[in-house]
């Protein structure tokens, strides 16, 4: 199956690349910018894993549970 | 508005990150996984820009489109 995997800091969590990502799209003359985050997509191919099987990867080995939010999406 | 952009590592690139994800998710338990990429999720509120002016910023500052494919979608 292919799985897509959406990794966000949370909200309360500063996130320093977004901040100087936003910056760098001020110099570029876009000043509007109010938030920016930046989060890590995964996608997967994988046989043989169960869905619950691939939260717990998730939640032990590709997000930080302290600081990040996952999403996991099952595309096919 | 709001503005979801997703950054991968072109198909013919190779991501030294999935590779070692997907030896660690082997080390897990998760044998079946035939191919793991990781790239980057940009979600933006901007006020201001044109969605032109949003693709620009695309190519000269938030993507390297020498290695990486980028997808711009207007949430609302």
């Amino acid at each position: 199956m292919k799985v897509r995997i959406t990794i966000m800091p949370q909200a309360a969590v500063l996130d320093p690349a977004g901040v100087a990502t936003a910056h760098a799209l001020e110099h570029l003359g876009l000043h509007g910018v109010s938030s920016l985050r930046i989060g890590k997509l995964i996608e997967l191919d994988i046989e043989g894993a169960t869905e619950e099987e691939l939260h717990q990867a998730c939640r032990d080995l590709l997000s930080n549970p302290v600081m990040e939010d996952y999403c996991l999406e099952v595309i096919s």
